[in-house]
């Protein structure tokens, strides 16, 4: 993990939400590392978002004291969420009455209350309630009503930019997402309903919104390390955003096939099939040198548990990269590359400078 | 994972190796773990393959004193390798020059010695020499001259098998990869070069072989849990050879679109595409209900990181899965859903009995 490029796309992004008028609460599931999260938040412990309630207590653990939970409660946590929210500002979601029943339940028998939002689809059709039907609004009253819940506000993601394969399409998808937002907002308002906080966040839109108004907060994550995929679609424009990435070994030469083998993996890198909609042999993720050079002529064509196949585009340059040199891989997915791991290596102006663990698990 | 399901999957490979005569050194490296490794060995530690060194050193603390480390030797990696090869017997994969001569180089000034498999290609193209070419056979002669090398035998691994479509099909694949190195050992033989060990295996070929003549050991790993791969191409015969599977809650319901939201992603499950090559809608693996009972009207067709989206095929059938219900997921590949988990909870006879710790790292 290098961090002086982590630095400048932690930066680049807090000023954006600071000149827009908007809250930044970065989503550390891409991480799951308090360090990186406090450089999120400018050195102390901010608003951020979870996955999972494994991350939300760890942050905890190392004092982010406002967390929001951006999965749809599942119910089995019922119990450890309400054991956490007494320590923390814990923010649930919810989009369905379902949910709502037995979360008033637990509220009423244990004299608690859970402080949640209201998940929204915007057009990606994953979670949410639908912003134009009559349920988002009786799902809304009743979570304003309900005397075990704080009403937070609405929350969505938009995570259809990722079919997008510009930044000009992300900037179209950033403002479906707030336009969503903003008129699902107003019309909770005009039906009486109060909504404080109007949440929204994806990697790709929140690098190419150009306002947001009506918006409260946003919530990208992977903007702190980049990968392959958003270095596609143009969430990045340089490649000296890439923060993250997997050093590997050459264990084979097989100039017969114009191929090399690397020692990384299904298990070191995920077995994301990154951008192919914008380039179908886009491969597992693009390769440099140690020193991050591009290896352009590359490409990681297949994985296997421990092995990575790199075919020679051009004729593999062997000399360059003999068996037992080192090469680095920037995932196609840092999100789920990183997950193979229990810490990082941090690199800081080249260097190795010290090691920060992940927190893994649920 | 399912304790009486594993134990019959050893015992039918157990068997089967001990009837076909030849030996059983199952590939750890599937599920990682001592007990199962235990349970595949009759009980007690016997001969295992493993893809990583931290698997190594895990099941030597364990007992295990013959294995073979099955990924072509980063070079990096020689120091760890010769500190647990004083230890153990830690057996070594070669297929190239240029990781001879530092190897050899490393074994003099340490006065050590390795020991060292030849890795031949059979069909499958990612590792090994192509067993027909001049270049095998000087390989073989110098790991069989060298001072360093305590030379073993040869070994390959017919991962071609995972593109076949039947048990049928990977019989043909089981033959090629037997009378590959079948053939390979007897030039070498004709060569002067004596060979000890004649080692296969994958689990689809193990699975479908009908003979191993030549062969002296077979390393199949997979088999112990199979998948929804496995199950796809007739690797497993019936669905209660399935062992290992994620227990997922229903976190949502979206009658409008007929899908429901689990919270197993990508961090659960893997990205694994599964048995495309058979079925193109296969999705991300097989469900069940938490008990086991096959829920075929509904596939799991998109992943997330901590999202899984379940499609109803026909109506998906709620008041079957309420929202904070359990169902089970049988992953397309049970080697990488796995490793996103530090434990194993054991089903005996359909109750939790005890967890078992999987070595993760490398």
């Amino acid at each position: 993990m290098d961090l002086g490029r982590l630095e400048a796309n932690a930066e680049r992004m807090a000023q954006k939400a600071s000149r827009l008028g908007v809250a930044l609460r970065p989503h550390v599931k891409t991480h799951k590392c308090v360090e990186i999260g406090r450089i999120q938040s400018g050195g102390t412990p901010g608003p951020i978002t979870v996955s999972t309630l494994a991350e939300a207590r760890g942050f905890a653990e190392a004092g982010f004291g406002d967390i929001t939970y951006a999965v749809p409660l599942p119910l089995p946590y019922l119990p450890d969420a309400a054991e956490l929210g007494r320590r923390i500002r814990l923010n649930l979601l919810l989009d369905d009455e379902a949910t709502l029943a037995p979360l008033e339940a637990f509220a009423k028998a244990q004299r608690t209350r859970f402080r949640v939002f209201l998940k929204v689809d915007c057009g990606y059709h994953r979670a949410g309630v639908d912003p134009r039907s009559d349920g988002a609004l009786t799902l809304a009253r009743r979570l304003q009503a309900s005397p075990g819940v704080e009403f937070l506000g609405i929350l969505t993601h938009a995570g259809q930019s990722y079919a997008c394969r510009s930044r000009q399409e992300a900037k179209a998808v950033a403002e479906q997402e707030r336009s969503v937002m903003d008129q699902f907002a107003r019309r909770l308002r005009q039906s009486g309903i109060p909504v404080g906080s109007v949440s929204v966040g994806s990697t790709p839109t929140c690098c190419a919104a150009e306002g947001w108004a009506g918006v409260t907060e946003i919530r990208p994550g992977n903007y702190v390390f980049f990968d392959a995929f958003q270095a596609a679609i143009g969430s990045c424009e340089a490649e000296d955003a890439l923060a993250f990435s997997v050093l590997a070994t050459v264990i084979g030469h097989y100039p017969g096939r114009n191929e090399l083998l690397l020692n990384a993996g299904a298990l070191a890198l995920s077995k994301d099939p990154g951008p192919v909609h914008v380039d179908p042999h886009c491969g597992f993720g693009r390769l440099y040198t140690a020193e991050g050079l591009p290896l352009r002529h590359l490409r990681l064509s297949s994985l296997s548990q421990e092995h990575g196949l790199v075919q020679g585009l051009a004729v593999a340059d062997y000399a360059r990269l003999p068996v037992g040199s080192c090469l680095r891989v920037v995932p196609n997915h840092s999100c789920l590359a990183a997950a193979c791991f229990d810490r990082y290596v941090v690199l800081k102006e080249g260097a190795v400078s010290e090691e920060w663990r992940r927190i893994g698990g649920w």
